[in-house]
């Protein structure tokens, strides 16, 4: 299981969310409080907005503790908007740059925490929803990827109801046995100007996500920065954060009939 | 473009063959005779066999050159049957392990010297040769592990036909379109017992193959290991190298009615 | 505070003492039963004998619970002697492949669980002990390199003797203060042919020692490859495990008058 | 023998000299035009100035013509003084991040292409001109790094002075032996305001030194980008470039008595 941050709002060192807090995303790369994996030590990743329309990438195979590039990187790049990802990998997916988060396809930037149950089974299916067009951009082998590029292929400049449709499709796939496999999708989108996040999972518990809303900006995460709960807004299952440019963030249900489970 | 090297014979020490003559593997990828790219420090591999029926495989993203490891592994290392490969990347596939060759799948290894032309465009058409119980052992993105998975999926414990019905499949999805696309296909695959070698282009020159045989065992390169060229065999295009266990090698036509092209 | 295992005996694949028990030593690597740091992701290594008088070397940056070719060398490899480590690094030594134990120098190789405290302080005095014609061999930067040196230069060819003589000059340095620094020693040996093991601690409590003992071999380790604590010889401090070739294990106090300090 | 370029002006991108021009230092790393080194693929660094006064660092082992994250970097990281450096290893120092230029200390930066020879013999003198407050900062083992912070040393707020001082040492050094070592030392300094470049060498010829200036800024480099060689100043041996900020460049003698060799 993985842990994430990601930030929009007015233009900040990436140090102030990724390394400096005492319960930051390097910090949990070593100890997560929440999470069942305990070490996410399988690579991690940077992403970020600047001036050019495409995000720039950061990402590395080594634990994110101990890079030193990562502490230089993240004191001296400032963003509006980025991305920060640390892994721990499920069996079946090496530890490779290109299968470290976040992914970038033209001006998208994604990232995930969660899996695609029985994922040897369901691949093929998954990366045949993958346009053509797209799939020279599949450079790794992780279901996350996949899902981003069905995601982009599904109409990404709607991106609720292009991650409807995929979840929507990824739901049939492993509803296809009895019993059914598990899905989990806790993940980060944006195009550079727009932040969305969903929290969604089938035949299980879905990951959990949480956001902290300010005049200066909005921080969604896997996992609070923090051990101030009551500043951090839980998302309920089957909801999606929509938090566009110049607007306060909204939370709203994903496929408008869905049922939250209790948690 | 990509050099490798492959031995069968008594069990000796792999730095013979890889790290010690003047002009062996690991001096081939600062500089290449022969190659048209002079340099192959995009990653490297070792490939081979022991006790167990599985081969043993060290790859790493960094130059050969400089790898230290590797030096450590050629001399303690001892083997009947191994392959070593540096690579000289193509556009479009990630510096990352799983894309080092050789590559292992059961008791087969195969590694490659290359391309499939167009590879964006006929990637899925070369993955879909791949049977869905091997689609798991896909665990990079490049054109040679596609070939390869495709190969065992055709009848690999006859490994000729197997690389016939392969590359027949491939020579049609380069001629799709006119004028073709180009294909280039100079391989090694072994069971840990016989060793086999390729050497067969479509729409281009084939890439070089070589070989020297003696009492104590044969090596089979994509470059002679030294200037002595005439203790090389050198191979014919659209021909194969078959040596199997206990016998001397024999170069066998492909297709049986190839059409060798002047050279 | 890193975890190791040594073994001497039967010739053996590695990946029996390595890999492969429930708490190997790769299982060590994420979640350590005593160790104070519950993660050694900070590089790892392998050193082993073979048919070569010196030791080869496996040293590798990213954590060994996700190294491929780990798991290939662990089972490809066979050797009578051979030691693994896993790092979990000290403030201000980089992770570096130089920086990763076991270190070889000749035909001797070394290990090491513990630190020189105030290593900034007293860097440079401990690397005065190495000899001119070692110095070359200084490839790194870390406090376990520099006193395995100092060591090899302190007439290794009496290895108890010499880490007495090392022993003595670290225990005045850090004494130099008031109150004194810090020393931890818990540290592996050999020459190929005999393995020495020593725990040794100043101002500070001594990192666990034991050894486990058949008619096959000896293992030693940092923390038992398994739950059965009564099959482990617990070290106490100041005591070296000596274990010359066929003969019997022997631990004897270091100095011949010290005071074992009451665990 | 490494390549490097160092700039100081308009605040700009880093792919405008790093990774665009077609003989940018990234071609450079592939083949260099001048060097006799024709590959640099023994890791590469960037360092830059933001508004943190500390520069920031990015340094890798691999080459730098296949590191995704290099590019996105430097389309993303804009300065208005960087430098950039790609390495060819001389023997005996390992290929590590610390051993990778540029190095930092505090707000300084240096980097370097050359050597002091017989480096074996000579690294404790020149390790013993480090101050002990700075030999903390000693995190790797090349003479590059060592010969920087030898100059912090030696007054390094009087930059010219400082470096004439430690060559003047290291010069003694090289001819302390009949005939005398080489030195060759062709670097570049800089405290994010202020830019220096050096070129000298003794017993040997000193690697080539050129500037290029226009109201933008100046662009420092060991070769030049590209083959307009008339826009390039050429600097002599035994000489320094002093871009002060907001001032034009002045190229001064070292040693204000130095005579420059015939070239």
């Amino acid at each position: 299981m993985c842990r994430w941050i990601a930030y929009r709002g007015e233009t900040t060192a990436l140090e102030h969310y990724v390394t400096e807090p005492a319960h930051s995303l390097i910090s949990q790369s070593i100890n997560a409080l929440e999470a069942t994996a305990s070490v996410n030590g399988d690579g991690f990743g940077l992403g970020w907005y600047g001036e050019h329309p495409e995000p720039g990438l950061y990402r590395e195979v080594r634990p994110a503790w101990s890079d030193e590039n990562l502490r230089y990187l993240c004191r001296h790049l400032r963003s509006h908007l980025f991305f920060g990802h640390v892994r721990a990998a499920t069996a079946g997916s090496p530890i490779t740059r290109p299968n470290c988060h976040p992914f970038a396809c033209g001006t998208w930037m994604f990232m995930h925490n969660g899996f695609v149950g029985n994922w040897s089974r369901l691949r093929r299916q998954v990366e045949a929803l993958i346009p053509d067009q797209l799939y020279p951009a599949r450079v790794g082998t992780t279901d996350s990827e996949a899902v981003f590029l069905a995601m982009m292929g599904a109409g990404i400049e709607h991106p609720v109801e292009a991650a409807e449709k995929t979840l929507a499709r990824l739901t049939d796939f492993v509803n296809q046995n009895e019993p059914g496999d598990r899905l989990r999708f806790t993940a980060a989108l944006s195009n550079g100007r727009d932040l969305y996040a969903f929290r969604y999972a089938v035949n299980d518990k879905a990951n959990t996500l949480y956001y902290r809303e300010s005049d200066n900006g909005i921080v969604v995460v896997s996992e609070p920065l923090d051990r101030e709960h009551k500043n951090w807004v839980r998302v309920p299952e089957g909801h999606a954060v929509v938090a566009l440019h110049d607007e306060r963030a909204r939370v709203v249900p994903l496929f408008h009939r869905h049922q939250v489970a209790a948690e």
